[in-house]
């Protein structure tokens, strides 16, 4: 039984199925899995718009689904994907790309 | 500038630096990042106990830091590591090791 939180969220973790690299972490509720399940493409949860998002509508990089597993605790996905584009909104094929600094870590809200 | 979400949590992704296996999702307070910085292991803040947890404190599977990368949009955490033994509980090197089924999805809470 999967674990959604006080949201009604889960995180979703995506991969690259071609390298491993990871891509980006994400959030979806029911509806979105439930979509992402239909369709074989990712849909997310958008916590700042508060609304479903299929993953690149805008940018043209659709997630295709490789496969779906989640963890021991049920209350995560691992999500991998094969990827039409860079993933990235800034164009880089992966959200992580910014090494953390020892300032990261005096500031944050 | 880190975000951090209303209870104070950052999202860690926690993969395997010798092959790319993502090993386990956790969260992280400003102090379980401090530490995690300052001592070269991975320590999370376990949301089911409400505490500070050092992961492998009771295990003996110690999550060694090899890099630490931020998203694009600064919440959420990438954390390449060595460890020590399987990282599951179950004894799985991984903790995404059960493919997601249709049944899944008709649950939930």
């Amino acid at each position: 039984m999967l674990k959604f939180d006080d949201k009604g969220l889960i995180t979703a973790i995506i991969q690259d199925v071609k390298n491993n690299e990871v891509l980006m972490v994400g959030y979806m509720d029911k509806e979105a899995l439930r979509r992402t399940w239909d369709s074989g493409e990712v849909w997310f949860y958008s916590r700042s718009r508060q609304e479903l998002w299929h993953k690149g509508t805008t940018s043209g990089s659709i997630l295709k689904v490789h496969s779906v597993t989640k963890d021991c605790d049920s209350d995560a996905l691992l999500i991998k994907v094969e990827p039409t584009g860079p993933v990235c909104h800034t164009g880089n094929q992966s959200c992580f790309f910014q090494p953390l600094m020892a300032e990261d870590l005096e500031s944050g809200n």
